[in-house]
């Protein structure tokens, strides 16, 4: 069985992932379409060795596709639902338009396959964080069960887009040469610089992010009852995310433990060299699928705790990876609604 | 009264800042000694519109001074300990060498001033990530009380000296490039990465960084007692360190009262925008004394929990700035031992 497959937002930092992993994966394409704004028109992209040309989105792109990838942030995504639900096909929504929608199933496919085959026209792909937090998360939690989660977050300009990336590169390179730079999309220097996250500010001082790292998992895992803290903060790395995560455990475990949990975790890689006091880094992990962990050390203030150093590429596991698995499942399980 | 300096390490990015708040905050100086490794023979730097030699460091280096301040690694701290403190000086150290010593006080002037009288010829400095945490610190612990403490670090390369700070900039100028560089300090790349402090790894799985923030807090505190945990990690930042800091109270308390608190602290300063969603980054605070805090929040996660945003320039509080606030308060008590 072969699919027909749009992806929408094809020229954006996930987007040109997307392709990639559809090829690396040999997804099984009946056809491809390349869907992107107006500002596009006329690009054309490689795929599988052949060009490509960019189409530009409209309602009528949907006729005679079975999957509609979409990466083109959550106003084109709430703009085109009934349009590619109404064609027949399946939407997987990168953006957080109806990742807590209750008729929208949110998907890691490490951690809750089985609810992507009760969508009824979209699948939602969780924020990158919280993807990458969540994969080596859920087996410590249905093996050993957690009491409490407290993430710190280093977060690459990637998550912000291709052109937060590109801004970060010229400005950097302008602070080197000690010329003058004016930001465009981030209001304030972020070469050799750092910020709280920028998303939207909550009353009780949570932003966006952190809300969507709490609140996400707790759909994804099914337990309103999981105790999530997070402090998300843009570090001037290009594109992998990591995350310093301190568990408490519901019962004593040992680091021995945790080791032989995350070793047989699917989409996990322990990735570390003790001797040498290497553990992974960003510019390791870039471009790499699993999500790679290391670090277990027990936490010396508190019992049943630990913390776990963790690092995955923010536009593959936590992005387009993620989503093309999605698409995966969908396969496998058939498209029906 | 005025008093004889001598500067250790004068010529390394820790003792230019010394040189610098020795000038803006006008300490009461006869004269004023440059010392440094036979490296640095022959510099010339100006001091208060002279020009001042760079004169090289040896045992008889001491001989007329008051007050000596080192900041050239531990191993010369050593080796010059016994020397100064023969020659009648005090010693005011900012390497790790005797920070736990029993006989040398570790003093942060907002916390602890007191301790500075009981010193042997010795006062150390603590670690850059420890001083800035413990500022804000002080004062929620002595009036609301704190139960546990768990802070996550954003640690700039200032931290691990003047030459790091110039590697990192030229191998991000080599990045951009596409050129290739060959690191000859930090172990791997650090342009655009980032990675959990290279400092020495114990059995435990903490490194020598994270020791210190635990362990010099209390004794600084007074309270063995104080649960402290920390995850040390270096970001592609100049010189200011950033600390994400969780906070479980004793008892009750408001992100008012927090407030309220850190507004009359000494040392400290609210630094936030709350509309405008800007928090205080390594940028702005860069050349600052006060250690910028804000982002008071309530852990939805756990009673009694609040999250804290600590910004302080590495070079200055959490390091040249706090050696001579130590200074200031030898000046005051006198140096006789």
């Amino acid at each position: 069985m072969e699919y027909s497959v749009a992806v929408a937002g094809a020229t954006g930092a996930v987007g040109q992932e997307m392709l990639k992993v559809l090829e690396q994966r040999e997804f099984p394409l009946k056809s491809l379409k390349l869907l992107a704004s107006e500002r596009s028109k006329g690009k054309v992209l490689t795929f599988r060795g052949e060009s490509c040309p960019v189409e530009v989105l409209d309602s009528g792109s949907f006729r005679d596709i079975d999957i509609a990838l979409f990466s083109a942030g959550s106003s084109i995504s709430r703009e085109y639902r009934e349009a590619v639900v109404s064609s027949g096909a399946v939407m997987i929504d990168n953006s957080s338009a109806f990742r807590m929608d209750d008729e929208v199933p949110l998907v890691v496919p490490e951690v809750n396959p089985d609810d992507a085959a009760e969508h009824r026209g979209v699948i939602a792909n969780p924020n990158c964080s919280t993807i990458i937090m969540v994969v080596p998360l859920f087996p410590l939690y249905t093996q050993i069960g957690i009491r409490r989660v407290h993430c710190c977050t280093y977060q690459a300009a990637s998550g912000a887009g291709a052109r937060v990336m590109q801004e970060l590169k010229e400005e950097t390179e302008a602070v080197l040469k000690g010329e003058e730079y004016t930001n465009t999309i981030i209001p304030f220097q972020y070469a050799f610089n750092l910020f709280p996250h920028n998303s939207e500010m909550g009353e009780d001082g949570y932003c966006e992010e952190e809300r969507k790292m709490i609140l996400e998992t707790r759909k994804i895992f099914h337990n309103d009852n999981v105790l999530v803290n997070a402090t998300c903060v843009r570090v001037p790395v290009l594109r992998a995310h990591s995350e310093a995560v301190n568990i408490e455990f519901e019962r004593k475990t040992s680091v021995e433990e945790i080791y032989d949990i995350l070793k047989q975790a699917p989409g996990v890689e322990i990735r570390e060299d003790r001797d040498k006091n290497r553990w992974a880094m960003p510019a390791d992990i870039s471009g790499e699928y699993p999500v790679a962990v290391g670090r277990v050390r027990k936490d010396v203030s508190q019992d049943n705790t630990f913390d776990l150093w963790v690092v995955g590429d923010q536009l593959l596991k936590g992005a387009a990876l993620n989503a093309i698995q999605i698409a995966e499942l969908v396969a496998e399980k058939g498209i029906s609604r």
